[in-house]
């Protein structure tokens, strides 16, 4: 990269040999220079992050969207119009370079509910009174999950998690409404109580699940064709558990078409300065 | 009372010989009717909250200060403008009564950061753009403190329970600002661990202790003398613990001096329909 930069050439530097040993400040520097990777895997013991930015005018009742629905959407941070950097981002260290516009590897832009683009560098559609709200990610419990001896499929198959838009919808706020999506992970029946366990103790980044064992009983009609993300890995005897997921925000951007709407793409997430671990509880 | 009723005349019911045994509804019912007590050991098992309302233009700075400091500022939820109940206050019974405009035992009204009104009834001082927050309070937690044998001495002795302004600056929200306020409840040293333990579990309602043993490291220069509440119950071999406190968003009101805001007045809390348990975690 050194030399690269030495040469002034605006080429999107390589994925490193051993991205789970990374500071988040070095992968979110990768990123602004143009690698474009999910980031299941990166920065092992950070927690990754969901982000929705919208304009100022919206602010308030998307907050408000968030607290009214905690589990979908747990918010980690937020970020006020014109500020790039803060908090989990960055916000320990006056010396940061992080920039909320170019340290997430992939960015998607909503029109009025509607995808216009997928960028990897936000800044030409970023505005000043955009307002981003960091939600917690659900990455951040799969590693007790493992350590608790709950296989953790996805993972394994290095797939990304399936998603579902469920039949439930979130408590809205204002002018803003949209669906409950859930992710899903298939769990042996003898480890569901373990796997609600240990989720549970982590509420900021998704916490207990929202349902066990019934797709049908969240308007889930085929769990092979999931709305976002790869299929399901299932084994025989597994019970499909589901989880709150960070992605109804942008369902709920969807739905609500409000005029901008920029958000991380799904799987390529902001990666935090805060670890994992000040999110569980108690 | 239906007697008073009956006969038209405008008397405050006097209280009630089992208060703890009170559904929450019933309990509205009589503040509103003008009974003006504090509400501690009322309608046990279900959560009481702290209140603050301020002018639309404001809420998402108010919300965002306490997404940002989230240990004193605990969001059970919000009313938006124009609702005067909703979500854990009567919003899941179409024929509730609830009004947050009565339904507090005592309000206390601020213009500009003054302390201008204290009533039992704030119609008079409301505003169709108000929005009100629900801040979780610290009564949720005390009874699992008893349950877990740890004394809570302020309740043995009948007394409110002392709260401090710190030295220590929230993180502030835009325009908004202002210290910590923490109550304290002196713990016997070897069931420290154990308050911290079964606090913890209560994250929505202050959580764990922000701070065990030095009231100077707080700023706090004098124990007996609270800021608010009574003076501490102190026994030899008692450790001072101190928790974050829902009175913050008040010395906010204070310091940030807002047009107007309009809370609770200390000690005297909205009941919601919300159980305690509904908090605890995991």
């Amino acid at each position: 990269m050194s030399s690269t930069e030495r040469q002034g050439v605006r080429q999107a530097p390589g994925v490193p040999s051993d991205p789970a040993s990374l500071a988040p400040e070095a992968a979110r520097r990768l990123f602004a220079e143009g690698l474009t990777v999910p980031t299941s895997g990166w920065c092992a013991g950070y927690a990754q992050a969901n982000i929705i930015a919208v304009p100022r005018g919206l602010a308030f009742e998307t907050l408000l969207f968030a607290q009214r629905n905690p589990k979908p959407c747990p918010i980690l941070d937020v970020l006020d119009a014109g500020e790039v950097r803060g908090g989990v981002l960055g916000g320990a260290d006056p010396g940061s370079h992080a920039d909320i516009r170019t340290d997430v590897p992939l960015y998607r832009v909503y029109e009025r509910g509607e995808l216009v683009a997928e960028v990897a560098d936000a800044r030409g559609h970023w505005r000043d009174d955009l307002v981003t709200f960091l939600v917690g990610c659900s990455f951040t419990f799969e590693h007790p999950l493992l350590e608790a001896g709950v296989p953790v499929r996805h993972l394994t198959a290095g797939r990304n998690v399936p998603m579902y838009v469920t039949s439930r919808q979130c408590r809205p706020a204002g002018q803003l409404s949209g669906p409950l999506v859930v992710s899903m992970r298939g769990v042996p029946s003898a480890l569901v109580a373990d796997a609600v366990r240990v989720t549970s103790r982590y509420p900021a980044v998704h916490g207990a699940p929202v349902h066990v064992g019934d797709p049908g009983a969240l308007g889930i009609g085929d769990l092979a064709a999931p709305d976002f993300g790869d299929p399901p890995v299932l084994e025989p005897g597994d019970v499909p558990v589901f989880w709150a997921c960070g992605v109804t925000p942008q369902a709920m951007v969807m739905e609500s078409r409000p005029e901008i709407a920029i958000t991380h793409a799904p799987g390529h997430m902001l990666i935090t300065d805060a670890r994992d671990s000040a999110y569980a509880v108690p």
